[in-house]
């Protein structure tokens, strides 16, 4: 069974995006250096230094994405063809209806929760990975237990103020275990911990 | 003239202590080992990782500590001695009357602003490096260009909510530059960031 990773780049203040969705400097290492990385469908190919190259070759074990419904409104679900050319699975209170592109068949639309979610996840994954988009899903499948690692792409700049990575919750602290690995990179630092068991 | 350095142990989400100024796990790390670090003060001394012992040297040149009121109320302000060692700068509205313990005159009140209060401190610092608490404090010195380096301790915790290390900002966002260095350890990773100039 794959591993359910949650995943995205997050300013040091803790922001995955501005209020209205753009990213700002977040995705600067993308293009810090010279190695290319095709992606699939509309997005152009990063060109990234060798050590974000070289951590970023865990996205290519992922066999389904989770997203929620403001990440697939905003990207129009990316044209139907999500970066990593696998299926997409989007959290939502309700499907969206007339959205057809190519390669929309290869997205999920679940509105009974986020086990559901990640549970329709790993029926479209096999034994591949699954990497959860940063925000309010992700930390709700976190809080469910349902998340096995966390990935953050930590980069240098102070947003201020936008969609956190990690929604609030007063409910109580989790600990994760002890980092696994941390990897300086031109623009970023990549950073691993797997979740207590 | 001292390196000045915003610095504290902040979960993964974000935040350095608890609304009621606990800090819960955040602090861990000070007892993930066995090597002994001294304290003054009040305080008992740590037992570190090997690694921590290392990255915690940089306190070692620390001649005057900056914190917020909060901080200063919290701790009755270190009964009068930090733990570092050292003079302390504390940023307020008023200082506290009939506040005194022994090594309260090491202690300064600046209540005309974070200039004034950064300008006091490398008064009393001389030629040592000064620490600014995380925190609102730390938020204000880096939005006004007067740190240098930014320190965070971050901790394998989701703790849901509680005190940012960097408070909400809406003007514009502040790039860092690259990272100097990430260094894990248990309970920890320890990174460090210049600041843009």
């Amino acid at each position: 069974m794959g591993t359910v990773i949650a995943s995205g780049s997050m300013s040091l203040d803790g922001y995955v995006a501005l209020d209205d969705n753009t990213v700002g400097p977040l995705f600067d290492w993308y293009e810090a250096g010279t190695v290319e990385w095709a992606n699939h469908g509309d997005v152009p190919p990063f060109h990234l230094t060798t050590e974000s190259a070289k951590y970023l070759e865990w996205t290519r074990h992922v066999g389904a994405v989770v997203a929620g419904r403001n990440t697939f409104d905003f990207t129009d679900g990316w044209n139907g063809t999500h970066p990593f050319g696998c299926p997409v699975v989007i959290a939502t209170h309700e499907a969206p209806t007339g959205w057809d592109h190519p390669g929309s068949e290869n997205f999920s639309f679940v509105t009974d929760g986020i086990e559901a979610v990640i549970a329709r996840a790993r029926e479209v994954a096999g034994n591949k990975d699954i990497a959860v988009t940063a925000g309010e899903v992700a930390t709700q499948a976190v809080r469910a237990g349902l998340i096995d690692e966390i990935r953050v792409d930590l980069v240098p700049v102070l947003l201020g103020r936008g969609r956190p990575f990690f929604t609030t919750d007063p409910s109580n602290a989790l600990l994760l275990q002890d980092p696994i690995e941390a990897i300086t990179a031109k623009r970023v630092v990549h950073l691993r911990f797997a979740i207590q068991r």
